[in-house]
């Protein structure tokens, strides 16, 4: 869009309307403009926010390849009869899939589906390629988009008819192998969100009855957002032996006998862009941090007709000194703009650094330096400005980290029994962590007036509720308490 | 595939059953498996072949950005009324549709198209974009797959249903802007090719007769395969102002008057993995060269149980220093297989550079190394292996390339008449130079009885028939040659 016809800056409020904010946030800040007439649910994707998703792609997939990972690619399309063979699986997705009946001029004989998640067509393959323990383990992931077609609301990168992701196939000798490789992920993903998008998590499980379509257990890792609600920043699961026997995994041992192997799958969406975008970003527009930041200096050099030369020349030299030590730097020495204008396009966009340049700056050999999340100012040396920026850029990040953590904090809240459970969630919003029996029917109680579910129950051995020596009760049903549950609202 | 399974080595001849012993090698060296039932022509990526795919694309897409492209993602679907808007788009790829008609339980009211190439849907959303002079160029590129739905035979990574490739999308003020796009986005291609591939191409046009639907100009660069058919390696469109006007990208010029833009597309495809393969690989099986190997370089032990200890010790130190380096290097000191075995493999697999360790290199402080495509073995000192590494890299990539462009000069052959051209393509294959009279009648006569047509036509600046000072006649009708055309039968 023209810089005439923009207009900076967010009407709407983050802490009053963060639906609206949000929306906005994403239109001005140039990160996705919703899909064409015909095709509510889709979006497009731009060029400043695909630049986020390629540096999470690549700090992921680094960590991938790094821990045996091996990336391929698969058709889009399952035909029915293969989804059909993991029952599970297309009753978890057969009401969201996308047919294809029509191909060629011609009726097809089979319908096929936009893959709504690969395991019907990648298990195959893998019960192909394996035959024996020296096989495994064997590790796929592809970078695709995939299609659920869900009914709700559009909202960009969070609820998306279709939407980019990676998933992560692998099969095992052992269960304890299989699960090793889930959390191996799971700790990934974790890493993606506190090392790189300066997000802390909740990591711990699904409740059984919430697991993915086939599978034994389903790990999340869960961020909070600034409206209340969790999201599911990814999700690693161990499918047991249900793929497997489902498509015929077998591969003879060391003693030459036949087993059936086990199985992960894992997966993160353009969704962390979502928790990324709604985090950390202000009603000036768009905050990331600087590790992901596709531009994460500006140069903003500030001059009168007379000291334009001068001015223009240290700057200049500034950008080149970032520039050539791998600083994405830009220099914004447009003539028609003014400064103020320029800072809050940069704001807007997001850029985490400002340096402003003017004749004091010049004659002190020195540079003002401006942070994107709270506008603080600090004056430099100009001399070593490399290494002073990439000091600013990690205190920028801490920023932004202890900002989501002390929220994360304060809104875990502990609570006894419905009603408190009910009116905590409806009073704050964020994570009410409770003792919990273990059965579904005591999540319904919640569910049914609050839209509010189990988001997440810690590990087994990180909750103190697992085994016999405490005394706790369920907060619903006041049986033995099983497990800790965190319920939440969720996106 | 377990190694108890593999039959290694390729049994059909390259030069005498091409297609069958391409099939092989795909199969064998572990690149693509064939679609599920049902899904004839579509294709599994594994693992090596899409490392090679990475590595191609990690290499455009640097030129792309450094030169002012930046990456995007749109929907793969298209509304049937967008694809509708330009007619030669409709017409040109309406037979070839994949369509969605069913969707979350319901038929939908308009069918989707998904997508054959995304002009139709990418242009609307440039129109948005673009207000101002100011906003010109505008450039967008996606990394995707998308259908088409030919009827022919598959063959992997040449002729699928759906493939994998990058599609650029971009608006100018003028049409010299996008005259320079369009060459500079061709000019990258054939670097890629000959830069990176180790495969020289012709570079030129496609006569106006066979043109991308809706598009002034298509350039192309073209390969020669050892069938001595020609591969179009990846295409670059000037496309007027017909996509313009259609999607009504209009921008107000310094002057504040209202234009119509110029745009441009260009894509590669994984075409150029099937060129690659094809091109270099023999009867032992794949052959690539060091700047795409997944693996560079395999380090193979030799030892006897009394020697085992100090070759596998020093096998490890010359690995290590590789890997530190930066070498893709792989030490194969698997137990079970003995060295002629793993040689075997590892040449199907397409390692360029094979490291041989035994007793009398550890003795004597050397390396034996050993060139992939032609058994070419040099004993080199232990020190500094990693630049006496990269020196044989050089040295391997320059063979390749030498080969290919041998037989490239060698395959291109004049005729004077339709007789000489039909009997030397006939003859020989590969590509026959002729005068032309730039009319689509003239190749209908080679093209009916030979499948052959006219692949490339040189530019104008680099084609002496152009212009009125010389005397040549069409070698088809007789009339003023206005064009050299260069006939080949294709892929």
């Amino acid at each position: 869009m023209s810089d005439d016809d923009q207009e900076l800056g967010i009407t709407e409020s983050k802490s009053h309307n963060t639906g609206e904010w949000y929306a906005e946030v994403v239109q001005k800040a140039g990160l996705a403009d919703y899909g064409p007439e015909g095709m509510s649910g889709f979006i497009v994707t731009r060029p400043r926010a695909y630049a986020l998703w390629e540096r999470l792609q690549g700090f992921l997939d680094a960590k991938f390849k790094d821990t045996g990972v091996q990336n391929a690619y698969f058709p889009m399309f399952i035909p029915e009869s293969y989804l059909e063979r993991e029952k599970d699986i297309v009753e978890g997705f057969d009401p969201e899939v996308a047919w294809v009946t029509e191909a060629g001029n011609n009726e097809l004989e089979e319908r096929l589906a936009v893959r709504p998640t690969s395991e019907s067509i990648i298990t195959p393959y893998i019960s192909q390629w394996v035959r024996s323990h020296r096989d495994l383990p064997l590790r796929v992931n592809q970078w695709c988009s995939v299609v659920r077609w869900e009914a709700t609301e559009t909202k960009p990168f969070f609820r998306t008819k279709e939407f980019l992701w990676q998933e992560g196939h692998t099969a095992h000798a052992t269960s304890e192998d299989a699960w090793d490789e889930t959390m191996t992920r799971l700790d990934q993903y974790e890493s993606a969100y506190e090392d790189l998008l300066a997000i802390p998590v909740l990591k711990g499980q699904k409740p059984d009855h919430d697991t993915f379509p086939g599978a034994d257990t389903t790990t999340t890792v869960e961020a909070l957002m600034p409206d209340g609600k969790s999201v599911q920043g990814a999700t690693s699961h161990h499918l047991g032996r249900s793929f497997a026997e489902a498509f015929d995994i077998t591969f003879s041992d060391e003693e030459e006998n036949d087993r059936t192997a086990h199985t992960t799958s894992w997966g993160l969406s353009w969704r962390a862009l979502g928790a990324l975008i709604m985090t950390h970003s202000d009603e000036q527009g768009l905050v990331v941090p600087p590790t992901v930041a596709p531009e994460q200096v500006v140069v903003v050099p500030i001059w009168q007709e007379d000291t334009k030369e001068e001015v223009l020349a240290y700057a200049e030299g500034v950008a080149d000194d970032l520039g050539d030590a791998g600083v994405r730097v830009e220099l914004d020495d447009r003539d028609e703009r003014n400064p103020g204008f320029k800072f809050n396009e940069h704001e807007l966009n997001g850029v985490p650094l400002r340096i402003e340049i003017g004749p004091h700056e010049v004659d002190d050999d020195e540079l003002t330096l401006v942070h994107r999340p709270d506008g603080e100012s600090v004056v430099e040396d100009r001399e070593g400005v490399a290494e002073t920026v990439r000091d600013h850029f990690d205190e920028i990040y801490a920023k932004l980290y202890a900002a989501a953590e002390e929220t994360l904090d304060g809104e875990v809240r502990e609570a006894d029994d419905r009603a408190e459970i009910l009116g905590t969630l409806g009073q704050h919003g964020g994570y009410v962590k409770t003792a919990w029996c273990g059965d579904e029917d005591c999540e319904e109680p919640i569910k049914e007036p609050m839209a509010a579910e189990i988001v997440m129950v810690p590990f087994e051995d990180e909750d103190p509720l697992v085994g016999d020596d405490h005394d706790e009760t369920c907060a619903i049903c006041g049986d033995d308490a099983e497990r800790t549950a965190y319920f939440a609202k969720s996106y």
